[in-house]
């Protein structure tokens, strides 16, 4: 559970927030602890504009003091199903294979950039907050969703800023770490998240539905099961 | 002194290049090691866009195997002289006293933020190493120039990567670090560095001619005259 709300000036905070589930709960959570939030998302040659306008809705939704979007063409990069226009995304892997492979749907170094980015907001903006979705438990395998690197991150950005070169000390928080997909969606129903608005899916159709198929639709979908909340989402199938 | 070229395959290496001397020499050192060289530029905002332009070239004088031009654009994040344009460039501030304070000049965060997208990069062509500029002893007071910094953050990426998850290992290659600047200069002119294509001014002149007064002008200026090489950049003053 998050902190109760202080009576003080609020503490500035950078929320990543992607549109996703995840990413809404831990803003939710940062509003909880009475932070200020400026809502980060990136623009980075992702398929799915959907994304970025479920971020802006998030955000809104969430009271985020602004939400700030910073296009990164990773395209220029190649090398991932998310941004790629050529490599299919796979279908119906369960859910338990995720934990072991790292799945063709990685976009490389992607929590190390956004992190980064987020470090360079907070700098900027005198926040010593930095709020990020990753989580442990149902984490799709990616090498950059464990407590290891966000700890080899949190020491790195101390040393790359000012504020750390100073003595200051940037938090990199993440509230949903330890918790499954279903504490995670009973968490953010509790804190008022309307999860109508995030967006998981890596495949939706022309009219922006989830596919109901792929690894992130398989995932929210037995995580709302689990949890006993109500599954907002339109599947396509 | 780099190691000689080997008779193998030459590795791919992604240097950050900036249009700087000190990039420049970094870039040549790589080379001068066997490395194909994917020399990467950002375009974040910065006042001149003559920095662009010289990074090109000095990617094409030193056999860069491609030039790699990434946007990001800082200015929504605020906070710094090199990338506003209401802050004026302090003028004339000694060198010595650079190294004690953090100028206005500070880009938030930026080798960071460069080194992760070097990162991405360098996961996304199967480059086990990359080499950027940076510079303990001429720093300019900049925080993420210290090899603590570089240390932990080849940890940090090591952590954040599928090759680190798998066991491999990315080396963030500081040729520069221990260098003075005649030093440096004197390295790039061995390497056969064209030092007219490279641009370190943080104020030039509408012409692109260097100030000669901004602190990257002055330290320039006392590397060539330290060196015994001779200095080809036209100052304004």
């Amino acid at each position: 559970m998050p902190p109760p709300p202080t009576a003080t000036d609020p503490p500035a905070a950078v929320v990543l927030v992607s549109g996703g589930l995840d990413s809404a709960v831990a803003l939710a959570t940062a509003r909880a602890a009475g932070a200020a939030c400026h809502a980060l998302t990136f623009d980075y040659g992702q398929r799915h504009r959907v994304e970025l306008e479920a971020a802006r809705k998030v955000s809104e939704q969430l009271g985020a003091t602004r939400h700030v979007l910073l296009s990164i063409d990773l395209r220029a990069f190649g090398g991932s199903a998310l941004t790629s226009d050529t490599i299919d995304v796979p279908k119906q892997r369960a859910p338990s294979g995720a934990e072991t492979e790292i799945p063709v749907t990685y976009v490389p170094a992607r929590n190390l950039v956004f992190l980064s980015l987020a470090t360079a907001l907070a700098e900027t903006i005198g926040a010593s907050d930095i709020y990020i979705g990753v989580n442990a438990v149902d984490y799709s395998g990616y090498p950059d969703c464990r407590p290891a690197f966000i700890e080899a991150f949190a020491r790195c950005a101390d040393l790359a800023t000012k504020a750390g070169a100073e003595g200051g000390r940037l938090r990199i928080r993440t509230p949903l770490m330890e918790m499954s997909k279903a504490e995670i969606i009973r968490a953010g129903a509790d804190l008022g998240v309307d999860f109508s608005l995030t967006h998981s899916c890596y495949d939706p159709d022309e009219r922006g539905r989830a596919c109901g198929g792929c690894d992130s639709c398989v995932i929210r979908r037995a995580g709302f099961e689990a949890s006993g909340v109500e599954d907002p989402t339109i599947y396509a199938a």
